[in-house]
């Protein structure tokens, strides 16, 4: 059997238990245990293999704010949505001050790609476009409960963002702070986002089959993160099975 | 750029050449030049490795009939739903002669799993499940134009169901030809479904920018099939890659 299994809830948990529960899901399951994520941050990885990571990854990043409207339009008052809201100003920014996905796009650039290029997705992953659309369809087609459980893998994050930036930063000397700018805000959006999504859940599942529900719900969502770290070690570390199509280190921009 | 931009049209083909350039894909892309598919039907796969294959590949006969009645629910007349409901038949069968998902059941167990690990898909690839949700997504949000021209595939399935077959049956001696009993009448019904889509969409593809869309369609159906054998070569080829709560050769059962 597959771990699958191992999180079952037979009885209804405290919401203590059902937190431990959720973090026993990240400890296990969460892409900073995925070797790709080991070789960014050790600096063993290139720069086209670093390219490649931060082409497909944008259209994580800019696929969010789809991911949280259709979210925020099934959510019932004003309080809900404007908490909800806040994620997609934090990634599209207020037109001032810049949101992720420009903050991402400087990243690509600062690893060397073109703006255009990275914008088009065109050479992305088929398994980044199906696994960031699987979370997009999921956050529609769940029940909320399930929906606002599926973005509790923030609540692991600030580690693997911290791994990220010292990593890249100590390994990388073409890497500077102002390149990784990204992930600065995120250290302090991320927490305040998965407190909130956090006492939302342990308020709401109330049944044992709920319960159940939510720990699907992030392990679902640690296979969409994780999915697209497989897709990139396949294609980009070994055994460097690029499919058709997709981008190719040095070719092109 | 990636292929993407190669087949690009920016006249109106005919109807001749729109076919030639969906005979292009398929030879440039189909899943039949994959090395998962080679080393399968060369017989270079432990009996583990062909379990996994098709205990993934599973999900995606379950899921056709799915992604058939989703068509066919967008098609306006009772003709059009008449041609397409025999392809739910094929699949699902009639009650007393069995479809396609039953004969794949057989070739499960033909090849050593237990018949319920399978039809529960507890142990599947995230990256088979988002592939083929993908497929049933984008035959419900996109065109039907494109949801017909992504079935194309078809086209090019007769010689990788031949190779499949002659393959396995010279190269496995634990593989026999009443396991493979579910290829046999996919020879007579694949050409049957797709010369009509051929046809539907040589025929509706009536401006440059639709017959973009359906050579867009194809290709993106058949990065489906391609990315499901990635994620097969990443976790029990090389480099064994397995993501938590997959399939594990030898384990459960």
């Amino acid at each position: 059997m597959g771990t699958a299994a191992m999180d079952r809830t037979e009885r209804l948990l405290s919401p203590e238990e059902l937190e431990a529960a959720l973090r026993k899901i990240g400890a296990e399951r969460y892409h900073s245990n995925h070797p790709f994520h080991r070789l960014l941050h050790d600096g063993k990885l290139t720069r086209g293999q670093v390219q490649a990571w931060a082409l497909n990854r944008y259209y994580y990043q800019a696929s969010i704010p789809a991911k949280d409207a259709t979210l925020m339009a099934r959510l019932p008052t004003p309080e809900l949505r404007r908490e909800w809201r806040r994620r997609i100003e934090d990634h599209d920014g207020d037109g001032v001050k810049p949101g992720g996905i420009e903050r991402w796009l400087k990243l690509a650039e600062g690893v060397g790609l073109d703006r255009a290029r990275v914008e088009s997705t065109a050479e992305i992953l088929p398994a980044t476009r199906f696994a960031v659309d699987a979370y997009v369809h999921f956050v529609r087609d769940r029940t909320l409960l399930e929906a606002v459980a599926s973005s509790l893998t923030e609540l692991f994050s600030p580690t693997i963002i911290a791994e990220r930036v010292s990593g890249m930063l100590a390994n990388y000397d073409w890497i500077t702070q102002d390149t990784l700018a990204y992930f600065t805000p995120r250290l302090t959006q991320a927490p305040k986002d998965s407190d909130w999504a956090l006492a939302y859940v342990k308020d709401h599942a109330d049944t044992a089959e709920k319960q159940e529900a939510v720990l699907a719900a992030l392990r679902f969502k640690c296979d969409v993160l994780w999915s697209q770290l497989d897709g990139l070690y396949l294609a980009y570390v070994a055994p460097g099975l690029i499919p058709p199509g997709a981008f190719v280190p040095g070719e092109g921009a």
